[in-house]
């Protein structure tokens, strides 16, 4: 069962997005339309498009409406990646080269600016004063979590809710800002545009942990970079909150490790297993089915349509995937 | 005579958005906090909330609202320095160390971000659909601008036309926006909006239009960088076009230069001599003044209050300085 099987009916509609997302990346530099393009063609799973197609069905759906939504939330999510591979020095990404080993800093600087520029473009094509609002939180709160990442990183005294602070702005909010946006275009009710922005902020919590804990379990194969990676740059997640919490010599070990330099990639695998041995993984699974629990409550405030359905089947896979 | 003697009575309203922008810097990361700091101290004249303010006294002027005006225009265009330093590489902007010399082009991008970040959160406060409009169409011919400026790098094939679409994306879109945002927050009838928009249009190309001269003519102590520093960079302004196309031999030896490496300042030297005495500098200001007619031009439309006399008084100034 792929992802992409649980919303076939709206495979259409995610052509058309995708068609979109195409035109508007025409037409700028050489360069720019050729690391857009790049971008566009690694695929990625369209996530934020599906989440707000699929709240809008609750509502007056109009794909033609709908599309710049779709091209605004894709191009956001586009642009904060190019941008992050900057701040974590990144040349992989899903085992593909990123824009700015392609190019440089400064060409991944100008597409992601260019891509929030037609991001932004797109948006104002909109009425309704609360999608302004919801985009512009979405996209104020990701900085504010770019930031915080960088802050924390290797900065071992931070805890469980600076982790959830932080994966809250990173990934939550844009993903309840798309349940949200589409909600709001497709006139559907307050309650229910509540509900659904609430399934989409606890469906994206469970989305970025269930990441987190892949970089741990996953082969290099279905991650196409080596397991680890995250501690590594570190950024410290769940399982390494943890292992530290629970064990104040592995505390010292990992600050040890660290304060040495880069660890080789053997006193990595050692550490791995430590955090592994702690049962950090099993408590980030238990965080993690907890806002799955809570992802699931949401959608029993929304009528019982097909599409109810499909944010189910969605959130339990993102929750439980292994690559 | 100092530009901010022009929009004295405004003072109290510039001091209120001067605070404004200092309450959104606070409590970012420290590093960040320190840069955008930097950014705000450097000063900078504020012309675009100067400009906003202004044209709101053509209607219901209200500084509560107009506050968060100012506090998104002057944003978006920090955020552009910022970002086009890492882009030219440049380690000092009007004498001072910018932010990608002091930290690096990491910090200085995410400080561009953090800045459209918050930006966008003061524009999302409007109700105004044309507001939301402006600004998206700011920064999207921002970015437009920012890459054909990259495009057209060392590209000696380049004319007038490509040169003015560039500086209008660049420079001019923003200030025509500044007006017409003003306005219509202040609820300032349709023609009279219009007439703001095409003053703000006018007087911005005239500004980077000066802006590019000076780059010629100053001296080192006013620009606070050597003469000569765009074309060194290869950004090609109207003298250098003018120059070029009146003497094909010229062109070749400009081409030569460059071709041959980074010129000397011996040579860079005797390259500005002969655009001086091509005529480049009389014919930029000639494509100046005609700006700054058809800006006086447009306040015609407009009623004969004090705002007008200070919008005058500013393009003239504007169009007229020397450092």
């Amino acid at each position: 069962m792929k992802l992409k099987d649980l919303y076939m009916y709206l495979r259409g509609d995610i052509h058309r997005i995708e068609l979109e997302l195409g035109d508007a990346v025409s037409g700028a530099s050489p360069v720019l339309e050729e690391a857009t393009l790049q971008l566009l063609q690694a695929g990625g799973k369209r996530i934020r498009p599906v989440f707000m197609l699929l709240s809008a069905k609750f509502g007056n759906y109009d794909i033609q409406k709908l599309k710049h939504a779709g091209v605004a939330l894709e191009f956001i999510h586009m642009a904060s990646l190019v941008h992050d591979d900057v701040i974590d020095d990144s040349d992989l990404r899903r085992g593909k080269e990123t824009v700015k080993a392609k190019w440089d800093n400064r060409v991944a600087m100008q597409t992601g600016d260019y891509l929030f520029g037609k991001a932004i473009s797109s948006v104002a094509l909109f009425q309704e004063q609360g999608i302004h609002e919801a985009m512009s939180r979405s996209m104020h709160d990701m900085v504010l979590g770019e930031i915080e990442q960088i802050r924390y990183k290797y900065e071992w005294e931070q805890n469980v809710r600076t982790y959830l602070r932080r994966i809250k702005r990173k990934t939550a909010v844009l993903i309840a800002s798309s349940c949200n946006i589409g909600a709001q275009a497709a006139g559907v009710s307050r309650p229910e545009q509540r509900a659904l922005a609430n399934f989409g902020h606890q469906v994206g919590m469970a989305y970025q942990i269930t990441d987190d804990i892949l970089d741990f379990t996953s082969s290099e194969e279905n991650l196409g970079k080596p397991a680890g990676g995250d501690l590594l740059q570190g950024n410290i997640t769940l399982p390494v909150l943890f292992a530290m919490e629970k064990s104040p010599s592995f505390k010292k070990e990992l600050k040890q490790a660290f304060a040495d330099g880069i660890p080789s990639r053997e006193r990595l695998d050692h550490l791995l297993e430590k955090i592994n041995a702690s049962g950090g993984i099993e408590y980030a699974r238990n965080i993690n089915e907890r806002y799955l629990q809570k992802a699931y409550q949401s959608l029993d405030a929304l009528p019982d349509i097909p599409a109810r359905r499909s944010l189910y089947e969605i959130a339990s896979y993102i929750g439980t995937r292994e690559h």
